[in-house]
């Protein structure tokens, strides 16, 4: 039985373990000038356009670092939700690495608007103030909400006619994708994105996530910043094996459909229980929701999950390309059981692990 | 075939790879807090020593300046040689992305002296100078030479005497531990080091490095630093469990003693050669020469290898562990008969890849 | 007659101009050691305390930048208002130059509360948060009020508790501690601050403020880092120079009392015209308010000022040491002309000036 | 009695004085939109053109990191010689604060060839190499030397040639203009630079120096440079002042002349004495010698200058606008007691200042 802590618990998908395998085989040139990378990128630009620039990196944060810094000059910023996965858990990084202020706006969803971007805008030529340059939006965002295609189109075109890039932060792009049925490239060049993170670790590789460049205009210095940023990989081939993997034959939407109907299957099974309340909607592979006092920790004695909001007591649980519909049903089934005050039936053999 | 241009170029050892899928077993908590982690721990710490905190991250880049910028205060520097990897090849990343000025010294070697540390020196206390705190030293050299134990320890004990601190870039550390029989904490904790980044993509590993830190006092900052640079890996088990098979049965030293068996065979082989010039001494897994006009451009045909210096086309030839004496007979003699003006002899089938 | 726009609008004093043109005898040491900066030294000692190492930078952002890049480590951030002044108008500085992230609390008056700051005390030891190390205030704040000596206190106590480090950005510190009637160390070290910047420039200085570190453990390096900042000036004892006239005989706190006056005098002069609504309390030398529609460019007419909220309106009128009680009583005649749809009389002769 | 030590040593010079006393009068627009900077900004594009966009600064090290950092992107870097105050006297400001990396040029003479920046060209291209952009010499250097006109005309050329832009660090560029008999631009856009920093505080202003940019391309981003930099001067008339009586009536080439012909005179005084070595050509207003073991201390009981070499014992003499005739003549007389193993006669009254 596994947990609902975080999707990048979960393991690697065996097709994409099984590309790694494959591509070790002899010598091959190194930092992304091989067949394979050849071929991740040929399928990345089929997904995102013929004109996408996709760089492979080691993760999240640094697909989300490149972008930006790519986009933004130093005196340049990034306008966010103050949620963003960007402003709140990396550590500083995209502000001390990267070299990027974050300005950020309150939601109550996850999500950006034009109206909270648009309270930037006067900053545009005041030299006080850093130049607002790139919005960044979250898709699916870290509450599990997602943007129809039409709202990032909005906030697209509020972008382009504002003077600012736009750029998606997608590291569940792909359950995005997969909840609104469209494909991965209707959710970047579609909406008028400048870049997007293409991400893998949280559906099933092993790591690894592309930076994809979509106007060919601003792509150039890409590599001389995903080095410096010091995402550059060596032995490049197992990194792009795993987008060949990933999306070849749609792996990506099949397992990203299944976490997402995980998700669904969890939040319809507690979604009733007395005392449960969903605080989101879900809409991609999370669930958020607030708990009767002290179920969460009974909870925690079987099955792993995190806090969201330590004020609140709001808790998240993530599923996973390998969470099965026993798994969560078990859960609900425990989550039913603490909330109605019962006791958890004694586990066979060995604690459930995370 | 394969080639001699870089010990990257090479595959994965089987028995990494092997390790690799073994981990890959049900949910696992990402960033580090996992069985595997905590066993590649131990085994570093066997290494290291009881008091090492090792850090695992990406790659080379991210190992160095993990370690530089942990160690220094932002304004601090990093003395080491004009041609260390961290002052070359690193992109600026160690200065912009780390925040660490370079204060280097030309060596003929690639082997940094308390003499020419002891330039910097002066420097301290001064106001209008960026403050020396660190001196690193990359074991075994980008040059293919390595420190005697002796002269690390020497160099070890002159930063302490001069209050700054040591750390060493080993990336190919297993080549020089190899090669001077000795332990890899006897290059480490052994010379006075504060730190070492402890290499193993180009010694038989797909990914990862590890920074180790070997004084407690300066330790604890390292998660935050690693985590700041985009160097956390979310599912932390897939480096872990690399470093436990380099690490269990000296899996390490035996790839590396290969390698570097190979590179003596190479330079045994081709020292006689009339015309060919060996540059440096051969210590490690790389022979650097200079060649006869147009030799290594007729050679490239067939084997790929680097031009290190484009003045004197000095060219870089490294044996990784997957190089076979085969290869390096079969390399050895196109080197004589190009020497001698001769024709290589048509291929069979396939031109040789990378 | 002069304008409301800015304390930074005004002149310098006489006094202040006076001491720099004596201190213009002959050579000088440069960089600070020389007897001028001394004396500097000694005063602000005088002030802050026996313990307090003064250093003189060049303006305001600069003495905030150099206290808080001193205070944090490069992965430790700083908890701020979101109106606070570093980080809305230092153009990014604090972030790219100084590498610090900002962590922003909303605030209806511009002050912080404890509880305001605890919002990001989970964030203490999670290794992918950016680390909440330095608590700064603005003292008075960029809204015309001011923390009361109490309220200091009881933050300072909080930081303490929470181990974090309390810094206070005293641009205004003079306008602060002439209105509360305390000493300019009543509000620093008295409050548990470990750094203060203290402002000249906006209370008749023509350039500088100073770096105040109160706690001898953490000044040590605040050298080099006014150095690497860019902010160490050469000819040191002209800054020093203006300290000296500023703080001996208490110049400072007679100019910023008037100032206070004056902003008093205009907040009771509009108080109760019809269609003014004062928007915050004055407390220093500021006057934020919002007017009747088209009121205020019918008043720009005549009066420089800056509009502080583009979306309501509110206007913000500075008074500064060189404001006349004549010139108050103007505008406070043309406000309450414009308010009740009249028109300004015609001006004699010249456009009234900045 | 004045001492050698510096050029920053110096007094203000009275018409500067009177100029900034005299913009001391009322209110006036902060931030540099008032009359004075635009008559400074007028007199600058006399000097460098009517292209030129000049903006002005705290000192020399913030000129130079706003040019270097407006003409370059993050990932690329700035060819100088390894003497540069750029490289060595700013205190790790131009990687740390302005994101640069130095690529140095071992010199004799201080001065920038084309052979020297070559050696970086191969870099070009290469993703693990920072990117050379800029090349900035010093002018005159900071060894007393200068370049003549044609040799940074060759510079530029070469610069062009190579894909690289031209900046100029022209802290004493008054000197070398003076000494060439040409005018500032002459030595700015005649030769193919792209900026300037222009000092005045070694050339008897107070503080400020100017950097100018000659390509209107590269100029518009230059503000928000200077802001981020903390380089912004809030009551900015106080620095314009400066610059136009600097510019006025060439005030600027009186004083470098002046500050030249002390130079030129001491070195003829003290060329001839027996045991003293001028090591470098006297080309502005700084002597180098070596001195016989033992005379540089004898000398500085009554004369205050700085050691410039440890190793080799160098001393630098440095005369400055204030320098006088009989100020020289007395230290050239001890120069030569102090060589030919005579005491210096006792002093009248007070010990020399510095």
């Amino acid at each position: 039985m596994k947990g609902f802590a975080s999707d990048n618990y979960a393991a690697v998908h065996p097709d994409v373990l099984a590309a790694m395998a494959a591509a070790n085989d002899g010598h091959a040139v190194s930092y992304g000038d091989d067949p394979v990378t050849a071929k991740a990128d040929a399928l990345l630009r089929q997904q995102f356009g013929a004109d996408a620039t996709p760089l492979l990196v080691f993760n999240g944060s640094g697909a989300n670092v490149l972008c930006l810094r790519t986009l933004c000059k130093p005196w340049e910023a990034v306008v966010c939700a103050d949620t963003a996965h960007v402003n709140t858990d990396e550590g500083g990084g995209p502000e001390i690495v990267g070299g990027l202020k974050m300005l950020t706006c309150p939601t109550a969803d996850g999500k950006l608007t034009p109206d909270g971007v648009a309270r930037w805008l006067p900053s545009i030529g005041n030299v006080h103030a850093a130049q607002p340059r790139v919005v960044t939006v979250t898709q699916s965002t870290e509450l599990g909400t997602r943007y129809e295609v039409d709202e990032l189109k909005v906030l697209g075109e509020f972008c382009a006619a504002s003077g600012l890039l736009f750029h998606i932060d997608g590291a569940r792009l792909a359950n995005a994708a997969a909840a609104l049925d469209v494909g991965l490239g209707d959710l970047a060049a579609g909406v008028g994105a400048s870049a997007v993170s293409f991400g893998g670790t949280k559906n099933g590789l092993m790591f690894g996530e592309a930076a994809v460049f979509l106007d060919p205009a601003t792509a150039p210095p890409a590599p001389f910043v995903r080095k410096q940023l010091l995402q550059l990989a060596s032995k490049h081939r197992f990194l792009a094996a795993q987008f060949v993997a990933l999306l070849e034959g749609d792996l990506w939407r099949r397992l990203a459909t299944h976490s997402n109907t995980m998700a669904a299957r969890l939040a319809d099974a507690v979604g009733g229980v007395d005392g449960v309340r969903i605080t989101q909607q879900v809409q991609a592979n999370g669930v958020f929701a607030i708990l009767p006092p002290g179920a969460a920790d009974r909870l925690r004695e079987r099955w792993r999950f995190y806090t969201w909001n330590e004020t609140t007591g709001e808790v998240r649980w993530m599923c996973s390309w390998d969470t099965t519909a026993e798994e969560v049903d078990a859960f609900a089934a425990d989550v039913a059981t603490v909330c109605a005050g019962g006791e958890l039936p004694p586990m066979d053999g060995e604690p459930r692990p995370a």
